[in-house]
Order: structure tokens, then sequence, then C-alpha cells
């Protein structure tokens, strides 16, 4: 059979050093697993902006059409800052790869490690053992509405609209996702909305509530106030198993969800579309970290949540569960053994750089 | 001259108890300091809709308008939930004082009291001392925008949707009353939006900038991603004094402040109009905690919140500041001396009452 075809996009910043442990992985898997990938590599973001002129180009965009999965280191910095051409961002070629690929399903997990528990600001009583899945909608809602735009309306006065909407079918395809997920877990979804005072939060409640009765009885539902929800998140996060909300509520809530584990650089993510005939789907996977221009380029960076993503990527796109546990369980052991990068630094534990790190974690595997 | 007029509106779950203790500061202030308000009493939210099927009435409204101060104790509860006829929501009577008041400028302080700081979720460390004030926008964007609400868009589909939009004046008549609160405060506003996603967004920061450059460069200004924002306060909550943003990220990021503080039952907030020719404003204040409907009738509720609205309605409306400070000194010294409502119950402290706690405090005027 063909190989996997994987993209790589490194993408800005502290990018393209933590996918190069990625590298380092699939060469193991290559050796010792038997298992081979076809990479290739690509530009996106304030890269490829200064490649190309475009934050993503069209070669690329069909390169991620024709892989079997995508990994995306991060986007962005300063040096692309504010411009007020919406085009020209580097968020503009992560926002196309969603949109154009179909990913509406975006899979972020809080998760407390115990040998990180200390590295909250919450206190560890609070948070320890904690395991949220938030699932994010991600090609719908204000981040793409129309109408929307700047227009000057007299007097020197302009006015900027955007646009939420939603349709039966865009909410429905998401909360399936958050329901089967919780099927593999503990069987509790919490829906998030504002249908108090918008009305797109009212379909999005009603339509969730429809499929729960329709497919998903044996799943618990909960509808919860998205600023409610972002109190429970502090007051007993723990209360949660999985979380299913729109692209901007999600957007907050689950960098709320994020920081409250205290260790940003440990996160993975995934964003997945729909089935495709042959039981695959379009997948892209990135840490949920940002491109961290203040420390790139200086072998500072943790690559755990880029190794952890691809983890998902082994497990979601590929059905490799043996060797994504195996990964998540090397990542494991090399922080219960003391190692840490700058981010997680803690007293008495061992600092080193992201070259190590994923020396280590190669050594474990 | 005329009595000071306030309104008062209880309305709905622990609404009604917690304002009686304002009646007695109140009475307190006419024997005591001379100061004689007239109070008038209506209905809002859920006990408006059982009483006249609105949850707002004209009356009321007249009333609202007719008042130097409207003082609201809550509104909604289960009892009211989930009805799909917007106009029929207890939130609606909230809603209309807002816009019909103009209240713009909804200013909620997220402070740690000394005596509560372990009440907190966060380490102590993290949030000792925390003082920001979080200016929302109050009667625009996503809450107010047209068009909005659910068609049938064929083949038994549906379509949300609401609009999110801003003009220039609207953004910078809340910038401004960031700005020079900041200017009594630590001269430092955080501005919050997704600029990197909605233009709504990018049309905020670029007039927030503008008026900064043209008024203010004595204060520090910041631009902020909303969901940087949510992290950002729960990693170092202390590097922020004044906070500016929309509706719906005020509401969020408000929450979420008020949450890290551990004791929402103390906290006030007050939403502004503009400045009229006397120099008055329109005004409404409230707690930021809910009807709380489980603990409702019980005598169990927190009042300090709404006492604590009660004293910004002091100072803000009727530039009672003497009166404003006694009143939260009164309430610091009764924490201090252990006094404690369910809510912020702790160890080793004395479990009191709604009443005995407005005895309390009483006692401390
Ligand atoms: C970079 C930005 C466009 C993006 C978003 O808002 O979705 C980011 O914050 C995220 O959460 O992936
Ligand atoms: C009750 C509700 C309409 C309201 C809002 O969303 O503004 C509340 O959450 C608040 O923050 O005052």
């Amino acid at each position: 059979p063909a190989n996997k075809k994987l993209l790589f996009l490194p993408g800005d910043g502290i990018g393209p050093e933590v996918m190069r442990q990625v590298r380092r992985v699939i060469d193991w898997l290559d050796r010792k697993r038997n298992v081979t990938f076809d990479v290739t590599e690509g530009l996106v973001g304030g890269a490829a902006l200064d490649a190309y002129g475009v934050a993503l180009k069209d070669e690329t965009l069909a390169d991620a059409l024709a892989a079997d999965a995508v990994l995306l280191g991060a986007v962005g910095g300063p040096k692309w800052d504010n411009p007020s051409d919406y085009t020209k961002r580097p968020e503009a070629g992560l926002l196309m790869l969603r949109k154009e690929l179909g990913l509406f399903a975006n899979l972020r997990p809080a998760v407390v490690f115990d040998a990180l528990v200390d590295a909250s600001t919450l206190k560890p009583d609070v948070i320890r053992g904690l395991d949220i899945m938030i699932v994010r909608e991600l090609t719908g809602g204000v981040y793409f509405g129309e109408p929307r735009g700047i227009s000057d309306i007299g007097n020197g006065e302009r006015r900027g609209v955007n646009t939420q909407v939603y349709t039966t079918s865009e909410i429905r395809r998401v909360a399936r996702v958050a329901f089967e997920l919780a099927r593999k877990r503990n069987r509790k979804v919490h829906s998030m909305e504002k249908a108090n005072v918008m009305e797109s939060g009212l379909l999005w409640r009603q339509e969730v509530t429809k499929l729960h009765q329709e497919e998903f009885q044996d799943v618990e539902l909960h509808h919860m106030y998205a600023d409610n929800g972002a109190m429970q998140l502090l007051k007993n996060p723990r209360q949660f198993d999985v979380i299913v909300t729109d692209n901007l509520f999600g957007d907050i809530l689950s960098d709320e969800a994020a920081m409250m584990t205290g260790s940003l650089g440990m996160l993975p993510s995934a964003s997945l579309g729909a089935p495709d005939a042959n039981g695959g789907r379009k997948a892209l996977y990135e840490p949920v970290h940002g491109s961290a221009p203040d420390i790139a380029g200086k072998d500072l960076a943790n690559p755990c949540a880029t190794l952890l993503s691809f983890a998902m990527c082994l497990r979601y796109s590929f059905d490799m569960e043996a060797e994504a546990g195996m990964l998540e369980k090397s990542i494991q052991n090399v922080l219960g053994g003391g190692m840490r990068t700058a981010d997680i630094m803690a007293p008495g534990m061992a600092r080193c750089s992201t070259t190590v790190m994923g020396d280590s974690i190669l050594r474990e595997l």
C-alpha cells in the first residue's frame, strides 16, 4: 500500500525547532516499527508571506488536500503584526487551511500531568488529575460569517461588522463529534453558548438537545451559558468531561482551560474534517501554544505539545494507538524523571533544551 | 433641593433579600447623616413576567428614566428558563434597561479582599492584592446588532444569525471612560478584542489607539487578543489595571476575573450612561452574582455585593465619597472580624445569615 502522507508546516517562531523533534520520532518509527511516512514540507504564515507574499500558496494548499494529515508548528509574530489587510496576516494561512480542508471539529484537551501539577496558578487540589476535552467548532461562526468589514458611515465615523451564523447541520456535526468522544470517556457533555442573548446560541442549544434525544441519550448533556462556563471552569474544573462550543467561545474558553493546566507547552490539538468514503478524514494537528517569537531559534522551546500533537495524529489519522501510547508514555516518563524545558522548570528539576528534551524522549522510546 | 431619587428593582431569587439590607443603610443615612433618598420600588425580570406578562413594564422604565440611579438585585431563574420567545425572558428586562437608559459603560471591579484571599481557587501568592477594573461596553455589539434571528432555510435546516457591530463613537465613548478611570488608578489600560480575525475588533483597536494618541498619552495602552487576555488573567492577573473590551468579551472575561477572586458574593458593578448637561448621568448598580434560586428566601445570601454596589452608587451618582468609603470600610471590618455568609465561609470563621451580616455592617457604621 502507498505510504502514509504527511505535510509538515513548521510556520513561524519556534515552529521549525519543535517540528524538528517530530522528524526524529518519524525516523524512529521507520527504523524500529517499520512504519514509513512520506513527508512533504511547506511554508505557512509569516514564513510564507516573506517567501511568496501570501500566507498560504495554492500549491501548499493542494499538498494539504492531498495529504493524509497536516502537522503545523505555529504562525504569527510581531514582524507581521497589525497590517490592516486581512489577507496579509500570518493567521490568514491557518484560517484558510481550516476552511478549505473543512476542519470543523477542533479537539483541545486540557490535561494536568501529575508531574506538573504545581505549574498551575490554581491550587493543586483543584486541578490534580484534570482531563477535559474541549471540542470547538472551527469553520463557522463569526470567524467566517458574511457580511463583514469596515465601512465609512459619514461624519468621520466608521462601522465595523461581523456576522455570527450557524446552521442546523454545522451544529449537529460538531455536536456529534463531542457526543462520540464522550462515549469513549466519561459520557458527559457540556454545551456552551449565550442562548439567553443570541439567537444563534438558542439555535445551537435546540439542535444539540435534539441530536442528544435522537441518538445520544446514554450521554449526560448539560447546557451552560458561556460566561458561567468561564466561571465554572475555575470554580470546579473537574466537573467537566467534554465541552462543545462555537468557534469564538471555543477560542476563549479553550485558552482559559489550557492556561489553567499551567503548562501550555504540553498541550496538543487536533482539527478534524468529516469522515470520507474510505473511513479517513482530513486532519491538522498543532500545539495549542503560539509561535513565541521571543525565544525562537534559541533551542529553549518545549517540543512536548508538538510531539503530543503528533501522537494525536498517529491515533486519529492512522489508527496507530500502540505507537501513540508509546510516545505519550515516553513523554510522561521523561517528565517523571525530572527533565524540564524552561517554560515548565521548577525547583529541584533538571533544566534542558529543546534538543535534549527530544533526546530524552527518543531514548525512552 | 429635591431629594435624591432612587429606583429599587429587587428582581428575582435572592434579589429581594439582599436589597433589604440596602434599605437599612438608607435608613441609617437618613437618621445619622441627614441624607434623604426618595425610594421607589418596581418589578423586573421573572417577577415582572409573573405579575404583568412582560419583563419590564413601560411605567417601570419611565421610573428608571426619571430616577437619579437604579439599584437592581438580580434577574432570572429556572422557572422562566428556555422560553423560545426572547421578549418573554427575565433577561429582556435587564437588556431593555441597559439600552433605554443608554448605559454603555459597565464597570466591574475584580478585587481580592485581604480577608478572603484563601477563597479563590488560585494560589494566594498569585491573587493577593488584586485590583482590576474591567470596563465592558454594554449597549452595543452582538447583544443588540441587527439583523438577528432564526430562519428556515429549507430541507429541515435552520439558520441562526447575530450581528457584531461597533461604530467609531461607540468605541470612543467607552474607551474614554476606561482612560479616565485609569488616570485615577495606575494609568494602564489593556484593550481586548480579536482584531486578528474580526474587522469589528480591528476597528476597535484602531479607534482606541487614535483616542489614546489624541488625548491620553499619559496613560499606558496595551492591546491584547481576547483569548490571550483570558490566559494572561490567569497567568499573571496583577499585570492589569484597567481592561476595556466589548459587550460579549466583557461578559466572559469579567466573569472569569470575578471567579478568580473567589468571592463572587462580594463583587459590585456600575453601569453608566453619558454625562448630561447638569453633570449627572444615568446609572444602574447591581451585584455581579446572579439570582441564585437554590438559596432564595432562606436568608443565606451574601448581601455584600449589593451593599458595595450601593457604595458605588453613592460615589458615582451622588458624589458621596465619604459615605461610600464608610460603607466599604464597615464591610471590610466585619469580614476582618471573621463574619462569613455561607458562600465565603472558611474554617475558623463565624458563619452568619444575610440578616446578621446586615446587622454587623450596620453596627460598624
Ligand atoms: C491565530 C488565531 C487566528 C487562532 C484563532 O483565533 O482561532 C488562535 O487563537 C487559535 O486559537 O488557534
Ligand atoms: C443575564 C445576562 C443577560 C447578562 C449578560 O449576558 O450581559 C449577565 O450575564 C451579565 O453579565 O450581566
